[in-house]
């Protein structure tokens, strides 16, 4: 976390009005959203029950992909396009919320479900935030 | 794109209702696209006038990203979730439309923007074609 | 394959000795490959028998990653660095033959993992070429 | 950092003779590399300079592609095949080692290349005790 807000920090121009801290925030959620998610999706995957948790796993990679796009994306400050930040900004609200809600159905039985359903939720949320403010 | 033909007609469960066609030529525009905005960002990196191509170069990686991701989510299809497919189909339309419409600017100057911006038309008119069907 | 090859056409500088039929092909084989990887991990995934394909996902997961990344690699020119290049080319060469080795070892059984075990066996061919002239 | 520890303390198998914390610290620099390049490469682009930082940006897309990459195999333990292991490993160690030379030559005029740089040193390191216990 601290390295994302030392590169926020020097930036060489102006950011225009965006919220910094919220931004390093929704940037670390991304990050730790993905790598759980991938880490899910393989505990998944040497369950004994795999074949009642593919749907979870399948949810997982696809959160994943999109976190770790969005988390690059929040990354690059030159030349903003406000359109297609909102669009990827939405597109992983929506995964994190869907992996979320996956996870946390087998969150009684397996840990890592649990853990991954709150980075999704942390996630979803830090999306949300940054959203209300552009 | 034959491979992804292939794959497609190899799963093995029921896909519900979707257009195999249209969900083929969108995967393979998502890679094309992926691929020919990576390319360009870095052949305007190695232009004299880079200076005057970073928003170009930056929109590229976004776009790259967000192509990528899905033509991935795309290549998925247990456990569907339609509010989280038709999310990321959303964010690449968009993507695709704002990369398109920087390389434009550039397409007369540079020929590589020029291909890159039909690669992005390409790939907007396939994730809009696919969003109509669902 | 088109594209990838119209894009390294209008690169702006030299290439130095690169063999660029080569190059295209270890791109065009790098993007099949990553796309015929996610798609056998979800087609495995749907399969009655996952927990016994569940190795054949993983090295699916992995060989995905790692194509992807190389194929972007292999996308840029600018500031090309020998070292970083050769062993970006050694994983992805890695990759694909451990991947093809698990595929095939379904491939009589899955029409997926043989389609995927072959576009796995192209690229680590093209990657092994494309070493053999740097 | 403590989400990819619990993932890794909650995986339901067992993970061999691998160091954990060392797992764990490796994964955790891939991350904390992949961004600060994504981030370093985005600062690059917005210098007045940018026309002399051409092959520091580019050996920051490839450095963060292979970190990317890396995080994510090792967020995985399914299926362990050590050949794939040792060779992603050693790709991204190379490309940190590239990106931080590179960055280093412009540390002194760019805070964000000195913390890119550091950032690599750290990944490299990483990588490189790992492999030494593998």
């Amino acid at each position: 976390m601290s390295v994302i807000k030392e590169m926020l920090e020097t930036y060489p121009k102006e950011f225009g009005d965006v919220d910094r801290p919220k931004l390093a925030e929704c940037i670390a959620a991304c990050l730790e959203c993905a790598q759980a998610c991938t880490a899910c999706a393989d505990a998944c995957l040497s369950e004994d029950m795999v074949a009642e948790l593919t749907k979870c796993i399948r949810t997982n990679l696809d959160c994943a992909d999109l976190c770790a796009a969005t988390g690059s994306i929040f990354s690059r400050h030159t030349g903003y396009d406000a359109n297609l930040t909102r669009a990827a900004l939405e597109a992983c609200r929506v995964a994190c919320a869907s992996c979320a809600d996956e996870c946390e159905q087998h969150a009684d039985m397996h840990e890592h479900c649990r853990i991954c359903a709150e980075a999704c939720r942390r996630c979803e949320k830090a999306c949300t935030e940054l959203l209300n403010t552009l």
